[in-house]
């Protein structure tokens, strides 16, 4: 059994992270940090996990992350890469839900973060947890920086345009839409439920923190320079992303060969799916899973290829991918513990 | 034109109020206080309200609340009270949308609210502003306590039959179901979207503010000593509250006497509607406006009675009802600026 | 393995039945029947089950439901009924999710369901599938009523009291509340989006089907002459179900002795959760599991007692109470296949 | 005042337009039809119009809609155009909330509808009853076509634009986001609540109707051929639209320049609100309310301006907007019953 531990666990990724580990065959969870609800057990937070999760938060100094074998961060930015290196000197591999470790690039690190990164020989060691797209490097590494949930949709949707040079790079649009629980579990007004409910907006079109690390991820897979407009949206539903991608064709391409594309570059992955052409994906047909779903359409044969993306937030977009990183780290079955069959209705 | 003041407008009781106003024929807003939100122009906070409120707040030293004819207060409790005996000394009328002027009894104030009253003799003055019980007095008020929202539902429902002497009043279940708006504005976690939404809970059935304010007025309609058992509910939608009400009859009574009863005392209200026997009132009916919708049901053609009561909490259980009051302390149509119809779907 | 069969899996409990089943681990689905649906893909119906359940519907007279060790019936009242006795005779056990075999009393069916029962001998060898209280008699069963959805929380929550004699059987009062779910997969007006959200009503309040189902099975526990009260209500959520009982007390009792008493009661069940006294549970902390909890309150410690009870309508309020039942009528752990941690947010 | 009847009453622009009129000062409700429903009160039907709509539905032949003023039509495509001939001679005049009058090519018309088009000569007659644009043809129609309610926001958002000629009108693309109210108030398993709720989708991104009828506007806005990628979503909340536009600048322009544009463009407007560049307008700052916002947006000062665009679909995208063509082509003040503020929270 692997020895789980995991810091900041009183958040949205973290009580998701709690139920997966809760029936996952080959982890334990040992630990679990808290400063500010020491001696809180965790099921008085979360009641759902009553009987399913005997643990206590504690706080920092009492739980002995050391001996775990693993250690996950679902905290604010910033957290993760203060307490990482004395833990990899400990042997203890790190998985982060943050941001600490996505960008490679520190000056972007510390411009979007407004933080200096600590410990850049850790971040220059790091890989980025996106396992369709880097699962060897993951299989071996010590320290994962777990993608960010609109990151992953929109890397998994233009990767097989972008890897097969068939679309212009420079010319990408992804107009996503978030669950609100994408936004953390925070005391803000916001999010409130009488301000979200019944209502739809855009927010930070300006510029959001998910831009750079997609970017940088997205010029990995083509040589010509990318540029990306990204737009989120706040949804009225609790878990659920959609990203509407834009792609301009540069190629004569049937729909055909567009589909069998897509299809055959995802065909060995249990957790992404190609619907059939045309098809509209819903996001409630991931809902507590750690499915990804994708589809393709072309409004009259045009240029403009539109690419449909759904994911659980914060299944496949956050602590599901993160588990699947795990169980890579750790030789198991990629799907280990990750079986959950969509919840629907 | 009634010159009209609001202390703390940035809650929904405040901005409710505001939204009303804009379109009252005879009030005008001159003064809105918020001591954090000092300068900042009204639509800037609520775009709702772009182009239809004009004024800005402005911190409580700046206003001139004195100049108003009428101030309401939709502030946390404890705030009226201090500043209503300068405002009455200076020919000022006040509404307090919360509980300072609510509770005859001071030491049940102090018990429930935590604090001592500070101006006892305003208290004594002051007239409970449930205009369908009370009408009289309050054409005549210089202050108003106004109802709270569950009170108003359980009084209207309750008030015929006690009355009438045909129940047990020892014996009265108020099982109660409000929208999420009632909570107020407040960055707290339990009311987050992704908290309150898809999820359905009771609270505060151990003892809610709202028990010794209603059973202070039920007592007023009936000899017999009261006793409310009051479970309040927490139903993910913004606004509406529906009020299952359980009595238990004491005499032979048909059901078209009882519906009768019911019609009688309500013929002259406008904004209490009666309807048919056997009906199923929906919160929506009312959404938006300053009616409220009552159903009578009895099970079996037994003993139990059950009242079915629908408002909008935000309306008839707050902002609505304090209008409704202001209008008939300044000799208006009762009606005048609340005749808004609910917005269905 | 078990190889079983589902009548009707287009609705609601039968998507939850085929969701279940999908991890069952002794349970294998060899046939799901459709007549309208003949030959599509249940995962075209469903995209959640892409992957996860590869048959497709065909229609009854291809299904070879004879050759099922078990067939669920997830159909409108009336059709179990029609197919069950040469499902037996076949050897073939039978668990139907709609009325059928829930009612010993067949006057009482033919008035509250319309229509005739057409095998009353199989009605009386039937047993009623709440393990909670019938375990035995399911273990040997051929035939299973399964509970509907509310009657399993009002059972659930008036049991001890009714079984320790300390309450008034002659009035109880539940004041419920469901999801919309529960009223199941139908294209009718009253459900649509647009109708049910942001709304909330009580329904069927003159006489529900749910009522004589619970009589009958409360009147088991207890001598005395049961009547009870029912006010079903629509909650805009999706699944969910919170049934308010008010019971009075007859006796002089502490409320350590209330709580030991449920506890006591429940102490081995592993689907039933009794919360510390006082506790206001969600009924999101049930979501997509089988879990039932339940809390005691008694405000101001006086002759009225409330008991609050949560589950998930579709779990334990139907698909997950019945494969309890499967798992207990072919002998395997009775949590087989049903340790889905509940879905929160 | 003017005396107005309506044909199809029951679905949600019906109700609205009942909403609006029940306060309209200068517009009286004579009649209203639906064949299934002869003889209903409207109230019974909807009960938030219970003492505000006296009038009971009436099938068609005993509605005297000839002694009209005006008739709007409330009805699925094709009823308009067979009683507006009749309509037209007996001098009453006709506003059409479907689609019988907005496309002036009749082959379009019958290649996306469906059915050949009956009056063409009425077509050709029958003025677009978008006011912003339209203003003074529709002063003086007898038939309006009144338009759809994504091409309300797509028209808006891009004509200043167009007008300009500073983008590109072959790549404008539109990703569209409704509430579930546009659908209708149709028995639809796709609209019921536990299918849309908590639940996010593109639909007919192959081709939806609203393309043709945008494209022939669009293209009377500028010399260059128009192509258009329009995108439509499913959001779970009950009314409001947010349509987020992508443009391809062609100019060297500055965002003060492009604030300008809109700013003059709608200065005079009473129902379009162009909010600070930057803004990020919620469809809940329109709800129940006539009002369109815009808010315009330019990543990294880049080339792609995003136009965001946010109504109320029932009211500025349906009966909002035919009350104010109503009011033009009756001489009343434009805003004439429009004056609702929005209903926040």
């Amino acid at each position: 059994m692997i020895k789980v531990g995991i810091v900041g666990g009183t958040g949205y990724t973290g009580v998701e992270l709690l139920r997966i580990l809760a029936t996952h065959p080959e982890a334990q969870l040992t630990a679990i940090t808290s400063r500010k609800e020491d001696g809180l057990p965790v099921a008085d937070m979360y009641p759902s996990l009553r009987g399913r999760v005997p643990l206590a938060f504690s706080s920092p100094d009492k739980a002995n992350l050391n001996d775990c074998d693993v250690v996950f961060f679902a905290t604010p930015h910033g957290v993760a890469m203060a307490q990482t290196p004395e833990l990899l000197a400990a042997g203890v591999k790190v998985i982060d839900l943050a941001a600490d470790f996505r960008l490679k690039d520190v000056a972007q690190f510390q411009q979007w973060y407004g933080i200096p990164h600590t410990c850049p020989d850790v971040l220059h060691e790091a890989v980025y947890g996106l396992p369709e797209l880097n699962r060897e490097a993951i299989k071996s590494a010590r320290v994962i920086g777990n993608p960010g949930c609109y990151p992953t949709t929109m890397q998994l949707g233009f990767y097989p345009l972008l890897k097969a040079g068939i679309i212009d790079a420079s010319n990408l649009i992804a107009d996503c839409k978030s669950g609100v629980s994408g936004a953390g579990r925070k005391a803000e007004i916001g999010i409130l439920f009488s301000e979200a409910s019944d209502n739809f907006k855009a927010y930070a079109v300006a510029g959001h923190r998910h831009v750079p690390e997609t970017v940088e991820q997205l010029q990995k897979m083509c040589a010509a320079p990318v540029n990306l407009i990204f737009t989120p949206h706040l949804v009225p539903m609790i878990r659920g992303m959609h990203s509407t991608l834009y792609a301009k064709l540069t190629t004569e391409i049937s729909n055909e060969a567009l589909q069998e594309l897509f299809e055959s570059t995802y065909r060995d992955e249990q957790f992404v799916d190609v619907m059939p052409f045309g098809s509209h994906p819903e996001t409630r047909s991931t809902r507590g899973s750690n499915m990804l779903r994708i589809a393709l359409h072309r409004p009259a044969n045009g240029a403009t290829l539109i690419v449909l993306v759904v994911q659980d937030n914060l299944m496949k977009g956050a602590a599901g991918q993160a588990v699947q990183c795990m169980n890579l780290m750790f030789g198991l079955q990629e799907n280990c513990g990750l079986t959950h069959v969509p919840l629907l209705p």
